[in-house]
């Protein structure tokens, strides 16, 4: 860490300073220039708080050349992570799609789509039973028994499940699903993470509306920091002035993850785009920029579904988007889906 | 709300639509028009998930003509939401200042800060016990031994206490606490909201980083529809592309918030800024464009605290912030602070 | 267009707004419901100002149903453009890729970049003259030099030259330039944008940083208003609140752009991530996501040159991103680069 | 300015870098730490290109200890810049407010709004004559016809004019306009910044839609450079996520700008809102947050004006407005309007 101090600081001031480093247990070097001193922190500083550093007085600016995150870190872990998933391999070179409906409403369902979007290629199911909305009186999901209907679509077509989380209580009751996700409004709901670094399971960690890449890895971190490391990073959309999507995909951050980390990357183009068409040219896309797997929104037979997500695929055209994902996947000397 | 169909929709599709409506319990009008056919809504339809009727294959566009939230419209309420603090009125005229360190670090600190903050004219002591942090690495808060601190605090200096809360679980611990603060990271964190929504105790909730000011009233809703209808919201800054401060603070929020509805407004200078040299100027705004109270940080004895926050105010400067205030206050025809 | 009128309307106010759509020659129906009235507007509506008429007392709100841009829309133009660049088709289902340097900066430095970019695939050059810079003290290009240095490197190689324009009074110094290219600063800048819109020469025109897409068809607009209809839309980034890259790469704008218009879509990956590691799996991502070209930096020399862009690529990395771009160009059925 | 070197660089490079500082003519120090190695550049940097620093090899990252902006910079210019238009002194204390309609439309219009606007306090004249329409098909202004007329209001009331440029080759039409308004989306076309900077004559500078405030007082610096200082810098709204206003008001720019620069600030409520009920509570906040002027617009008689800005007020509320403006400006110690 690089601390630049204003020009004519208060010497007593700098001593305090000083002092302080000491204590935090920090190597200290000061290279004090003609116009400008300059301090430079060595060890561990992921422990130091620098908003704190900051906020002294003496000090101009503050710089890292250190990431704060360890556990989440390349530098120090420089081989892929893989995570097992029921004998699915995420990351380290394969490639995975998650799929299956928003919502799970009935057995019917999602026994129904478990079984499509198996035959077209998906690897793992997805399905909300607990769905974070924005209005109090939308429809929150089935809940317990929800997860008890993606257990028994994982039992007729052995699909690992993945399913999201909302509330640290709610842990016993994850118990047997295969990926835990966080979803993006709960990325800084620290006391949540802190709870899922106590388990032994994987967990989907979504990318929050308005955060950084840096402050993913640190919610990463959160979690891994309390020994539970089967972490997969997902991108999913940020939030712009755009408005002709729900949000505006970042793909250029599938390589920046993948090289400040050593974690999985999933890209959901059905929440980035909001739009089902292009799920498609979206996947594809992610594929070519490196992803390890997608996260796919398919819906209900449409033929008697009233309300289908504006954002989901037909079995039909999630099977034509397999195809086109191994296409791509080809392109870039990777194996097929699975 | 009014629905455009596309053109040359499917008949069926229409019939199951309005089939679907009148399973919904609202009425409907239908507009056949030359070249658009326009669907109008009627009665109640705040439990219609938007999202869910764009989602219809023959759906063009669909927008609310009513707003999504009921409770905390001032359509349905429109006198002011006045919050009675320990004798404080909050809302509906009178101006409020809370004020007080970001975290409680001793018994000797809080109380200290306690007093020269009343002493300058603030009526509310806030201070933070748990505190949401970016890194697991750093200082997470006295927690339940903090909020004792403040209790003490009070019980010295009168000031009813305003402070954070993490975890539904806490709650418990909070029963004493005048205030309860849902954090910016936290906004759309559906399960505290509900939760907060069972109890009897103001909740003073802030905007997202990335939340727009109908996203608030709605989790505000959550909170009222569980039957606790005691909110002040809170503008603290949104994140933008401008780096200078660390949020961008959206003043026309507070004359927005008053029109929609009817709850109380408060304004956080510190953390929308991140610059304790902008807390006085746009305190100052905040007050001219309408705001209900403001909450602001002040910390400790500069003489011997090393680490201050950057937006942090001396005690000197906060009294200099307080009397600025008043003058506002006087110039908009208000009563001084308290 | 669909304007919805508010409740308890003035009647006279209403004869008043149905006179002056009768006067702008579109057709009117009004639809009044029990509870909310339309107004459905019929015919070429472009010229209408949809803000003068939400500004209207009576009116809560207006929503166009067609698109405020008619040359540039793929409603009424269903066949992609193709623009002919001294024999290179672009648009229409082939693939280019336009590199070279940010700045001309010698005969020397030009020449053998062309010389090297061609051999390595890029069929068309790229080279600033006139130079957009942040700062008054910044190197603003060779100007017209520069443009003479650029004709003399398309001499030697035979590649087309694209270059940007800054003023409108320079049109005649760009006669004999290929392409020319409107800057995301100069997006909004109609008075450049309807001069030239009077020339018969392919206009490359990037997005603005805070631009939607809607706003970049309109500018296309402008332009093809005046009667110049070779017009190559650009993607480049977006500023977000994202540090970690210069700008954040939009590539669900390929599929949208394509849909909305029949003008054909480059993607500039340089600018928009101004990271040249980055400019490889973007390059990937944007073939996969339907993009007709490429436009990429590469420097100089790098033995000779100390100072070359961030965002720049060494002609090794390029060849390389050439070869795995026309990889991806396979798996989506596209011949390859050229 | 900082340069921080990576870990292990080469020491031929090094010794290139340095070589190519010193034809620079700024001095260098270098700190050789254990583990980084740090240069410091003294001396007038501000001709530095930071971001061609970025992008050699072996630099980590620069950061700049002063700012790139010089003759705009408070620093080298302690004192408040005063503006002298006909007399009326802009900047330095003094408060103005700037109000006119969005578009000049005949003659019998803006004489009526200039009497009246007088009448209520305004100071200044503002009128469109050219007017930048983001679609082509939109009204474009009055052009030079517009301009005569505000020169004709002018002569009636004594009231000196404000209007808008677009085009460079339009400045000897506007040699008789007391104040050149440079539109948000011509904030960094340079091309105009330059020639603007040869003339003598204030020139109001608004904000980008998305540019930050260093870019704004760039932009300032651009036509500084060339001679003319008279610059008056305008904060009219950021745009951001939140839909319900046009744009966010970012009010911090004011007092930040007034830190970092000497120049005069003005604010535009009536743009950065879109919303004319806004206005109002916008301008007395942006008073209390410390600006020197505002800039309103204000319409015509409404009884015969069928299509008014959604942001325009009536003459009736604008005199209550200028009214709640004395109110703040007395609270903060500052003369009436005028």
């Amino acid at each position: 860490m690089i601390v630049i101090l204003k020009n004519g600081y208060d010497e007593r001031q700098l001593e305090s300073l000083l002092n302080w480093f000491d204590g935090m247990d920090v190597g200290v070097q000061i290279n004090e220039g003609e116009q400008t001193t300059v301090i430079g922190l060595v060890g561990d500083t992921s422990a130091l708080d620098i908003e704190l550093i900051k906020a002294i007085d003496i000090v101009e600016s503050v710089s890292r050349v250190k990431e704060p995150f360890r556990k989440a870190n390349r530098k120090y872990h420089p081989d892929d992570t893989v995570i097992d998933v029921r004998g699915r391999k995420i990351g380290g070179g394969s490639f995975h799609i998650m799929a299956g409906p928003c919502s799970v409403e009935s057995e019917e369902q999602i026994c129904a789509i478990a079984e499509s979007v198996k035959e077209s290629g998906a690897t793992i199911l997805r399905g909300g039973a607990f769905k974070p909305r924005t209005s109090p009186y939308d429809f929150q999901g089935m809940k317990s028994e929800g997860l008890d209907l993606l257990f028994l679509a994982r039992e007729k077509t052995g699909l690992p499940i993945v399913s999201e989380i909302m509330n640290a209580n709610h842990i016993e009751l994850f118990e047997d699903v295969d990926i835990i996700q966080v979803g993006a409004r709960n990325m800084q709901n620290f006391e949540l993470l802190r709870e899922l670094g106590m388990i032994k399971k994987p967990i989907l960690l979504k990318r929050g509306l308005a955060n950084t890449l840096q402050e993913l890895l640190m919610s990463a971190e959160y979690i891994m920091a309390g020994g539970n490391e089967d972490i997969i990073l997902c991108e999913r959309g940020i939030r712009t002035f755009e408005t002709y999507t729900r949000n505006t995909l970042d793909l250029a951050a599938i390589p920046l993850l993948k090289e400040l980390s050593h974690l999985p990357v999933v890209v959901d183009p059905s929440h980035a785009t909001g739009i089902s068409r292009l799920v498609k040219p979206m996947s594809m896309a992610a594929v070519a920029a490196g992803a390890d797997a997608l996260i796919i929104e398919v819906h209900n037979d449409p033929k008697n579904a009233l309300c289908d997500g504006a954002q989901s695929l037909t079995p039909d055209v999630f099977a034509d988007v397999v195809s086109a994902v191994n296409d791509v996947l080809k392109a870039v000397g990777k194996l097929p889906v699975g």
